[in-house]
C-alpha cells in the first residue's frame, strides 16, 4: 500500500519536545514501514524517518523563526496534495487545513479529529462530511455532526517504560497545571487521604497555580516538581502508589493514564470523557465521579495489580495496537475504492 | 467566457470601507457582467453583485467577528476550487493561499499580485511560477523571480469624481501618514514655497505623526483634517492647486494620484516605483528626485493644464480600461488553453 503520512509542520517528525501530532504522524509512518509499506512522509526537512521524507519547508515553524506559519502550511500541503496521484492513501494528522484539498484529488484522505480547537472548526469538519474519512482518538471524542470511519487510541512504546516497584509511598499528578486537569482535586484527596502528593507538570494556568497549588506546597507532603523529561517521568510513575487523574473535562485521551499503566501503576480517574475507554474499572484503577469517591479509592488501592494495569497497557495501548488500528482503516478505505 | 472572480473574505465585496483587494475583484466581477461574461464571484455572503456569487462565509472576518480568519479562509478557496470545473479560467485577488489549490485543477488561475506583504512571501509566487499567470498592478512592481502575464493598472470610477476648479489656494497631502508617504517632505515643500497644506488621512505610524507633523500644526497654514470620505475628498482633491506625493519608497502603485487627476489636480510626486508609469511628466504633473525639485515644481503649477490631467485620468484609469486589461489577458489564458 503506497501511503502518505502527512504530519504538521509546527515541531520536527518525530517532535524534539511537545508536539503531539507530530509523534501521531511519526508512530504511524515508520510502524507502516517496519510493515512493508511504501510510506511518504510529509513534514518538515529536519524530520527523522525511515520512509520517504518529502518536504518543501525546511523546519518547525514553532522552531524556527525564519519560517513563517502560513506560508509554511500552504506549501506544505500544497506539496502533499501534487503527490496524491502516487499515492493509495494520506493519513491526514494536520488538522482541517488539508480538508479544504480533498475534493480535488482521486486519492482518499484518511483524517484523524485531534480534537477541535475551536467551536468555529466542527463546520469546516461537517462541510467535508461526504468525502472525509474521519478517525477519531477514543469513542468519547466523536462529534455527534461526523460521520467516523474507526477510533484508534493513541499508543505509545511501553517496552521504553519499565514497571516500577510503586513503594514510594506517594500519590502522582501528572500534565498541566490546569482546572481542567484538577491539579486542586488530586491535592484535596491525597491530604483527605494523607498521603504525600507529588505535583509534575508545565503550569499552563499561573493564576490557578498561584491560588490553588502555591498556598499547599511544603505541607502535608504535598510538593512540586516541575516540568518532567522521560527518565524522572518513569521514575515518579514506577515508584507512585497510584496517579490521580482527577479531569474536570471531558478528556479525548490521556496520555499520562496509558504511561502510568505501562509502568505498572493504577489510576484514580474521574468518570469523563475518554476514561471509561481507558481504564478497567477495579482492574487498573478506580472511575470515580468525584472527591469523595477517589479518596475512598485511594484506600482501595490494594485490590488493584501492578502485574494486570502493566499487561493491559502492554495489549491495548502500546504503539504497535496504534498502528494496526491506522493500517487496518488505511487498508480498508484503499479497498474500498476512491469514494464511499 | 465563464469567469470565477476570486475575492478577499476579509471584507464584504465591494467594501463598505477600506478594502483594495476586494474593491479591485468588484470592479472585474462587475464590469465582466456588463461586458456579457458569465461571472461567479466568491466572496463573502453579505457581497453586492450583479454576478452569480458563490459563499460559504457568512461576513467578512475583519468585520464580524464570530467568523475566525483561518476558518474563512480555507473553507473560501475550497469552495471556489470545488468549481473549477465549471470555468474556463479563475481571476484571484486573494493573496497567495489559492496558488496551493492550482496545480490540482485544470482550469487556469490568473493571479493578481497586490504586493509583497513580507519577504517569505516571494519564495511561495515563485515556487508556483510555472504553472502560475501573474498580474502585476505596475511594471515598477514586478519582481525579477516571477512570470508576468500582464500588468493591468488599478482603474477608478472616473464618472464618480468630478472636476475641481483648483481655486484653494493649498497644496494636499491625501494618505496614510506614514515616512514612506512623505508627509514629512510635504510639509518641508509647501513652508518653502509659502503655500499653505492641507493634510488628510488616517495616523498609521503614531509616532511619526507626533514629532514630524504635529509641531507645524497651525502654523504656515500647515492642517491637518483626519481621513476623509468620499465627498470631503473630491472636494479637498478639486480644490488643491496640486496633490504633493513625495513618497520614500517604491509604491507599487498609487490610488490618490489617479484620483487627483481624475479631478483635474495635477501631481507633485518622487519619481519612485509606480509613478513615472502614471504621471506624464510636464503634462499632468511634475517628476521630482527631492524637496528641492518639488519646491521648484510648485512653482511651475501653471505650465500645467488642468484639463489635460482630467482627460489623462478618463483615457488611462477609468474603471472600464481595467476591466479592458482583465478581459484581455483573461481571453488570452483561456484561449491559449490549459496549461503553458
Amino acid at each position: 500500500m503506497r501511503v502518505g503520512v502527512l504530519a504538521s509542520v509546527a515541531h520536527r517528525t518525530p517532535p524534539r519536545g511537545y508536539g503531539p501530532w507530530e509523534q501521531v504522524a511519526s508512530t504511524i509512518a515508520e510502524g507502516l514501514v517496519a510493515r512493508g509499506h511504501d510510506v511518504t512522509l510529509f513534514a518538515t526537512a529536519d524530520s527523522l524517518t525511515a520512509a520517504r521524507l518529502s518536504a518543501v519547508v525546511p523546519a518547525g515553524y514553532e522552531e524556527d523563526p525564519t519560517v513563517e506559519a502560513k506560508v509554511a502550511e500552504y506549501l506544505h500541503d500544497a506539496n502533499a496534495f501534487a503527490h496524491a496521484d502516487g499515492l493509495d492513501v494520506i493519513s491526514n494528522q494536520f488538522d482541517f487545513m488539508p480538508l479544504s484539498y480533498s475534493r480535488l484529488v482521486r486519492t482518499p484522505v484518511v483524517t484523524t479529529v485531534h480534537g477541535f480547537s475551536s467551536p468555529a472548526i466542527v463546520p469546516v469538519y461537517a462541510a467535508f462530511d461526504d468525502v472525509a474519512r474521519y478517525v477519531s482518538i477514543s469513542d468519547a471524542d466523536r462529534h455527534p455532526a461526523l460521520t467516523y470511519e474507526a477510533t484508534v487510541h493513541h499508543g505509545i512504546d511501553t517496552a521504553a517504560f519499565a514497571v516500577g516497584p510503586g513503594d514510594g509511598g506517594y500519590l502522582l499528578f501528572l500534565g498541566r497545571i490546569h482546572p481542567d486537569k484538577g491539579t486542586h482535586a488530586a491535592i484535596e484527596v491525597a491530604r483527605r487521604a494523607g498521603m504525600p502528593l507529588v505535583v509534575a507538570g508545565i503550569v499552563q494556568d499561573a493564576r490557578y497555580f498561584a491560588e490553588t497549588v502555591e498556598p499547599h506546597l511544603g505541607r502535608d507532603g504535598i510538593s512540586y516538581v516541575g516540568p518532567v523529561g522521560p527518565q524522572e517521568r518513569e521514575r515518579l510513575l514506577g515508584g507512585a502508589a497510584a496517579l490521580l487523574h482527577l479531569i474536570g473535562f471531558d478528556e479525548p485521551f490521556g496520555l499520562a493514564v496509558v504511561e502510568s499503566l505501562a509502568c505498572g501503576t493504577p489510576v484514580v480517574a474521574v468518570e469523563r470523557g475518554s476514561m471509561p475507554e481507558i481504564l478497567r474499572h477495579g482492574t487498573t484503577g478506580w472511575l470515580v465521579a468525584g472527591v469523595d469517591e477517589a479518596v475512598d479509592a485511594v484506600a482501595a488501592l490494594d485490590d488493584l495489580d501492578r502485574a494486570a494495569c502493566r499487561q493491559d497497557a502492554v495489549d491495548r495501548f502500546d504503539h504497535d495496537r496504534m498502528v494496526d488500528g491506522y493500517e487496518r482503516v488505511l487498508t480498508r478505505v484503499v479497498e474500498e475504492g476512491v469514494r464511499r
